[in-house]
């Protein structure tokens, strides 16, 4: 069953999570081009933000993206665009992450061939992240990102934030985009019984790398209105070292102090089978387990 | 737009145990053809028998079962087979587990066809067992095999167990063949601190069956000499209605009767994706969690 053909994630983030119609179109390139498989999508009206999710050989995963980008300059302007997750785009970060037959120096090769081409095709300035930064202080995407859209007007042209491709400035109504390499991303949410936002951020801040806490989490407060409730969102960028199971446990752990408990959590979009297995093996005290007795593991073979 | 394909397992039973040359002539064809993953086989001197596991596509999997059946009816005569184990057939007993996109009743179709095709093709009476079977009496697979090869000569022109494929008359080198469908089996056990195996049996006997513990488990209480501690041993025969962790969690609560308290678990053998999952969820209370969400299972379709 194995073929020599290479196999890439990507996971662009288009800033549009309320109207299920754009979202349709924005979608829409990712369902139809041979050799490109739509995995999975996802909107949060909160956050007005749309995840996909999508695998496939490289050229024509990008070439379904060049669409898509297209679809979300048209549809989005970022001016009248508001929501709690944090955005400086229409499309506001593309990943690329390698799966088969791909290492991380041709992932990221890939992601400067995209970035370029997003330069010149749509003129978005576009910033290299994660294992495509061109400097240790771009790595970063909230970094990339702080400031936002708004902010971006000015602080591309600091020297230290010069994007890698595109135009000197701002685009008017797309704003910036950050495209890069990076190992696969679990995107993990824990919900809280308290409607306190300002909970969920304190805690946020504890089990967060760069609050002391977990060396691959990032983490933030969000507040569910639908809901009620508030939220502690959280993106693990290396789950093989700060495990989901730790992250939750930590979660709970630092609620204690605020008398609040976890009600539920939620993993968006895709995850690696080794991540839960890890959880079920943590919270079971399994002794000796291997992946390979899991049935479909080795079908995989 | 995703492609369902079908997972099955199938865990065919031979009756020889003792000459290498002839198990790896049976074995072989389930290791050539696209489509079909060889996991184990394992062969036993005393009880003169080789159990082959595979998966993989229905139809793959069934074209290497006949070559395999094929190369038994050559290479074994029951009438000169002794063993310790029980056994009515050169091919003796021939389960289908429902993996992957497949419910119980596709796996049930899945075994009357092949038991139809092998009563046809190889002139050997085909009794159908547990999901598949045809009468409530010839669900169990003891049952249905007692009196083994030398009495089916008789049993085989009772009313009660007429075959329901192929001639009404035993092959006369390998006998009659069970064919049928189950749910896979998880073989679990639940540790516990302390030596006394009296505790492991009184958990096991509240937790099984048959004692008004969970619909799917047998259990029984089992002493680790090696490490001095007792065992709650389980099997699940159904753990998409008897969860890993229901089970886990329902030996926790009887243990603390006796203030013992669960030191580890073990999970022998092959165990489905799901079964883990379910684990996971349960665990961390992940709100509308999907296995399509598993990367790796994705990769599969």
């Amino acid at each position: 069953m194995a073929t020599q053909s290479k196999i890439v994630q990507c996971v662009p983030n288009f800033s549009e999570g309320r109207n299920k119609e754009n979202i349709e179109k924005i979608v829409n390139p990712f369902r139809t081009r041979q050799g490109v498989k739509l995995l999975n999508y996802s909107n949060d009206e909160d956050h007005n933000r749309l995840v996909v999710t999508v695998i496939g050989d490289p050229e024509a995963v990008t070439e379904s993206l060049y669409e898509a980008i297209e679809q979300a300059v048209q549809l989005i302007d970022l001016n009248k665009h508001q929501g709690q997750h944090p955005r400086m785009g229409a499309v506001d970060v593309v990943p690329f992450i390698p799966i088969r037959n791909m290492d991380m120096d041709e992932a990221i090769a890939l992601s400067k061939e995209v970035g370029a081409e997003i330069g010149k095709r749509f003129g978005i300035p576009v910033f290299l992240y994660e294992k495509s930064a061109t400097a240790p202080h771009r790595e970063n995407l909230a970094k990339v990102r702080k400031g936002e859209f708004e902010g971006m007007a000015e602080k591309i042209h600091e020297p230290e934030w010069l994007p890698d491709f595109g135009p000197a400035d701002r685009h008017a109504t797309a704003g910036t985009v950050a495209v890069g390499a990076r190992m696969p991303l679990v995107a993990y949410n824990v919900n809280l019984n308290t409607s306190d936002v300002a909970i969920a951020d304190a805690i946020a801040k504890k089990v967060r790398h760069i609050g002391g806490g977990l060396r691959f989490c990032k983490a933030m407060g969000v507040e569910l209105t639908d809901r009620n409730i508030a939220q502690v969102s959280m993106n693990l960028t290396d789950y093989s070292k700060t495990a989901i199971y730790r992250a939750h446990e930590l979660v709970r752990i630092e609620a204690r102090r605020y008398g609040v408990e976890i009600v539920g959590a939620e993993i968006i979009g895709l995850v690696p089978m080794m991540a839960l297995v890890d959880a079920a093996a943590y919270y079971l005290g399994l002794e000796d387990f291997s992946i390979e007795q899991v049935l479909e593991y080795r079908m995989l073979e």
